[in-house]
């Protein structure tokens, strides 16, 4: 084991160099003659693609066999920290037994709209949620004694020309939205790397950019790991040493460390730099040596069984109406027709990177034929690279089918052309085939289930064709088994939406200025992203973001807010009763919601801030408590650059899901001062809000001799005065200013109470 | 008179500097060896508000009496570019007689949102019908020798925070929305001056702006007036100048002057610049000269009478339901009772600088009644500012009248404390009491006619309540008199909506992004802005742009479109025949609009093009036709930074507004090539697309020996590398090259074909 402080000041500058790309496609470098081995890092998230050939770049296949867990899409709607925690451990073991220092993953971009093609690698649309489980899924990864990589660091949010475009958003939108689940992960778990992204932000390329990569990321946060470059990232590596990267991976190339060495004799990268960013991947390399001595091996059945646990947990159930007076699930006896292609070959990943080699695969149509007899089969459709056939025979033959048939469960879901790494979804919606299908088994049978599989959401026109709809997402290599153990009833459906389901695309968020035009992608919804603009603009959606059913429902009552404290020292109590009403054991996701309903900037309707899951058995009851932070009821000041607590009131709100909310209390909150410096163009409102401004001014808005005041002036005229600029004064002649005079009461105005 | 060229050798550095700023509140100077007079320019725009008195800038009182024309959200719902002409002809009269050089006018903003408090100066939510009234009315003022100076030059879109927000819009926004309306009138009328907004763009304000005031206005656009500052627009003059400034307004005070001086003396303003401005201003000065020396007179009841013509042809019947088996609108005979205090206190014209001091003013009510016998009234409900009164008797008065009347005709409108130049409408609903007024008389007759009052549209959660819902605007001194043309039937109503009027609040574009936050608006809905927003995200509204309603119907028939010629030479002839079907005279304005369903940007699902107003007799037809120009079927190019039409299919829609298409034809236009310069971060689908990139690229990305080609990959992998920077064929190995071997084939690619 070499030691990091031993070796530093011995590297030679090429040495130091060199150490800052990688080796090859996934390994970082040795420096032999100080004993500094190579180390392997590998793709991740939801398992590990540890390659086995020489092979690397596009090839994705020939990776060592690994549990395939379900998916960040499946693993966001379990809102079950402790599971994602538990699904985090097991990866490190797998990513330990194979001899591998970091597991890249998990990422934490938001869903900015559902057509993004890598949404199924993302958690939630939203930044708490997504925080806690990434968070949860560092520690538990790290746990093992290995690294992850929390990625893509920032608002790489879309495929469609994502190693060129530049993210155009503002600060505030940034720090609400983008920001906020990288920053609770790096605060909270300390992943040892964080991997940038391709895209430019503002016209600045992430692994190039200075503000992000060293003042919000290190000097704001505290991260104190390695940046590494996500694959082909590095424009110029010189540049991005300089902003804060520390490793270019893949390898560069000799001419690329060629270039690192003459930058720094030339003057133009300062030597510190450069070995500021060597210690980092050293104390990396170091930090993994204990595990990857002692790698020990894992249970591939236990994953495969966690796999299951974790898939079942994020099953959403949307809906689950009566038919004939009772609900469809979970299942009945009777006889069953599972009918869609899809129950046989499973779509239980997405393509790119993060694909798995599984160690095993289950699919749903032998997982419930497992546990239940008289279980038919119909393909109903066909997949455009799955086995050939005809739709038209198909639906007719499945339509038959059904007639005879208690129920049918008809799995349907995005064929794998629609949703990849690389590339963004060509449309919401299914396949005309399988709408078609579903269609025409609802006219023969109102016993409808639909089983829904895919890493995003669809547009659900044909939603009143089911009883039922389960959205299992892309489930893992276990999913299959899950969705059985669903619809039986073995386990009750846990999860909750992560991501609102829209009624149509045109009512999307980012809809007009997704995906961009010519390199530029314009973030115009600002911070209103998912349910923050479903609900603030009043639309109508399918199924609300955090909705999910189960077998039993909940009471919700005893709703308490307390606040202690004031300003950025506030802290919110909440507390809140649930009670398990029904008659079958079933977890409850509480959800804490704060409205801002007054605000001197453009607030959500409500946002997210804490949520539990409470798992409770027939009658039981349990109380949930939370504790809001200031951070929790601020914003960011677009004008004084951090967050602040503006005072007022504000609305905490407990319930079900955004749509659901069972329990609101309005409390008020004393804010922070939040006036900035007044100059000549502070608004003559500002000056006046202004404690002493308003001394300054007021005297010279009073009524002068034969002319009227500020208080004289009918209602229309002082509204538009209070927004004139304070300059105007002396350009209207409203007061007895001249240049120097208002000058002269700016430095007033400014003036220290002391001064 | 003096001759410019005679002048301008002679002045000295100080006159110079002294002439590109004011002499008061309302004059240029003059320099009296020279005789060079002193001009006065005064505001408009639907009227002259020539002060008498000293007093200047906030004191908004004291102006002679002028012919208060509508407003421009009147004018601009005429869609009639004749009457607008002499409209602008009888505003120029005025201007000449009462020996004012130029009228600060007219408005062509857009109106991004209907909380805009000034949105009553400008004319449209549409660029091309602005630009057609813009510039009829700059060319009726300018028929009479005097100047017009249009405004806010550019993107001024709301009064908070005017004089200091920066509008955050990205360059095709500009160029689609913002700009056109500008550049129509410019280029067609010549206006005399432009006058620069208060607000900035990207940062840089309006007067300081050397890409907007010179590049395009300039230099794109072909202006060779002067550019005016908005009255206290100005804050560094030196820098002002140097962007292509030529006048500060108001006067700016000697110290100013020195400051120019001093910066030529410097040698940080080049006195070529100075020469500029001063040669523009005194060129205005000179051109108003012989209109100055011969003033003329104007006749005040021609004016007037001109006036009624245009607020009745402004007026917009939104519905007009048959009650009882007949439309109530004209009014049968029988017991009129006429409700609402409007309709004796009119809202006939905006706060601020616009206000004028009008000649008369009629009063709906005392016009209806010297049309019509039995007219009742009851004003229903108070004002704010208007006479004491209860609400709550007043509007039981008022019902009970209601219950012995034959028809109520209720008069409703915004207070005038809810709009106003200098601050942004509080909401878009109008008062409670004029609603719940409303209700309560609906539910004792079915025989209620809503006429509305207001500079831009209000939410009508209400219009089931009435049968008959007639718009006047801010119809200007004539309007009572117009309304009470139309709801006899003296003047069938011909106006049409020039804004969309939404359902709520919610769906309108900009919310969410209005007015902006800490000195910063991001226009974040791009070019969906009006109707382009509401068709193109399919919300439904209350009554869509264009709509109106008259005593007749039109039918359209025998839509033609035929092509000429391709690319940036393409043209369009568009005919329609429309014929009245109904028994009773009328207006159709013939609405033709344009969509491109596949484009290599986000276009919006209709954009108007041309339009022209038809009067038809009964069973009269006549044929409509147009010429739509290359211009009208491109958008601007991002990357290339111009105008392209991009080949394709193209529909132009005619219709009676944009949701009332009445024929629709699709036709083939064969577009200009749209490739740029190919690079290493072009992606291969670019370099596949480009003629001779293709060439250079596709062999190596043919299938070696024992590997695989492109074309053997999978779907999603071909449509993951098309995105792909050709950089990245470096990085992974998937073609044989290395980046010296990728700078070859960029230099081949972009080789000239005889290079």
């Amino acid at each position: 084991m070499f030691d990091v402080e031993d070796v530093l000041p011995r590297l030679t500058l090429e040495e130091k160099a060199a150490l800052t790309s990688g080796a090859d496609f996934w390994h970082l470098k040795a420096v032999e003659r100080l004993d500094v081995p190579s180390v392997m890092v590998t793709d991740g998230p939801h398992g590990l693609r540890k390659q086995t050939s020489a092979s690397v770049g596009l090839g994705l296949g020939g990776a060592e066999p690994a549990t395939c867990f379900p998916t960040a899409a499946a693993l966001g709607s379990t809102w079950d920290v402790d599971l994602t925690r538990r699904v985090g451990e097991a990866l490190g073991r797998e990513t330990r037994a194979a001899q591998v220092a970091v597991l890249l993953g998990p990422g934490v971009n938001m869903k900015r709209t559902p057509l993004c093609g890598r949404n199924f690698e993302y958690l939630a649309e939203d930044p708490v949620l997504s925080g806690e489980l990434g968070a949860a899924l560092v520690t538990g990864v790290q746990s093992q004694g290995v690294g992850t990589s929390l990625k893509h660091f920032a608002a790489n949010n879309q495929e469609t020309d994502r190693m060129r475009v530049s993210v155009d958003v503002d600060e505030r939108t940034l720090r609400e939205i983008y920001l906020p689940a990288f920053e609770r992960v790096v605060t909270r778990a300390r992943p040892w790397t964080v991997m940038c992204a391709y895209n430019k932000i503002n016209g600045t390329y992430a692994s190039e950019h200075e503000w992000l990569l060293t003042q919000v990321l290190r000097d704001e946060w505290g991260f104190d790991g390695v940046v590494v470059s996500d694959w082909g990232a590095v424009q110029d590596r010189v540049v991005s040493l300089a902003a804060g990267l520390d490793l270019q991976m893949p390898s560069a190339g000799p001419r690329s460390d060629e270039a690192v060495v003459a930058a720094v004799r030339e003057g133009r990268l300062d030597e510190a730099v450069l070995d500021r960013a060597v210690r980092r991947v050293l104390e990396v390399v170091a930090r993994a040596q204990p595990a990857l001595d002692a790698p020990g091996a894992y249970d591939a059945d236990a994953h495969h069984a966690l796999a299951r646990e974790a898939a079942a947990a994020g099953t959403v159930l949307l809906k689950n109406e009566p038919v004939d007076g009772a609900p469809l699930l979970p299942l009945a006896g009777g006889r069953i027709l599972v009918v869609g292609e899809l129950a046989r070959t499973p779509r239980y990943q997405g393509a790119g990177s993060s694909q798995v080699n599984p160690t095993r695969l289950d699919d749903a149509l032998s997982a419930l034929r497992a546990q239940r007899d008289d279980v038919a089969f119909e393909p109903g459709y066909t997949l455009p690279e799955g086995r050939p056939g005809d739709d038209a025979s198909l639906l007719e033959s499945a339509v038959n089918a059904a007639r005879g048939a208690d129920t049918v469960v008809v799995h349907l879901g995005l064929p794998a052309p629609d949703e990849s790494e690389g590339y963004d979804r060509p449309r919401l919606g299914l396949p005309e085939n399988q709408v078609a299908l579903l269609h025409a088994l609802a006219e023969v049978t109102r016993r409808v289930v639909v089983v829904l599989a895919g890493g995003s959401v669809v547009e659900m026109p044909w939603r009143d064709d089911a009883a039922a709809v389960l959205v299992t997402w892309l489930g893992g290599q276990a999913g299959g088994s899950a969705v059985a153990d669903v619809l039986t009833g073995a386990v009750p459906p846990s999860g909750r939406l992560a991501e609102t389901v829209p009624l149509r695309l045109e009512d999307t968020p980012a809809f007009g200025s997704f995906p961009g035009e010519h390199g530029h992608v314009r973030y115009g919804e600002g911070v209103l992203v998912g349910y923050r603009w479903y609900d603030t603009r009043r639309l109508d959606v399918a199924f609300p973001f955090g909705h999910g059913l189960t077998y039993t429902t909940f009471g919700y009552d005893d709703v308490r807010v307390q606040v202690h404290g004031s300003g950025a020292d506030v802290t919110l109590d909440v507390d809140v009763r649930v009670t398990n009403l029904g008659a079958r054991a079933g977890a409850e996701v509480v959800q804490v919601y704060v409205r801002d309903p007054q605000a001197g900037v453009v607030r959500p309707a409500r946002e997210l801030k804490a949520f539990t899951k409470l798992t409770l058995g027939p009658g039981e009851s349990a109380t949930a408590s939370f504790t809001l932070t200031a951070r929790d009821l601020s914003y960011w000041h677009p004008g004084l650059r951090r967050w602040v607590v503006e005072g007022g009131a504000f609305v905490v709100e407990v319930g079900a899901s955004s749509r659901d909310v069972r329990g609101a209390l309005e409390v008020d909150v004393e804010g922070e001062p939040l006036w900035g410096e007044l100059s000549a163009m502070s608004t003559i409102g500002e000056w006046l809000e202004h404690p002493r401004g308003a001394q300054v001014l007021a005297p010279l808005l009073a009524p002068r001799e034969g002319e009227q005041g500020l208080a004289d002036l009918d209602e229309t005229m002082r509204a538009m005065i209070l927004q004139m600029p304070a300059r105007a004064l002396v350009d209207s002649g409203f007061a007895p200013l001249d240049h120097d005079d208002l000058a002269a009461l700016v430095a007033l105005a400014n003036a220290d109470e002391e001064g």
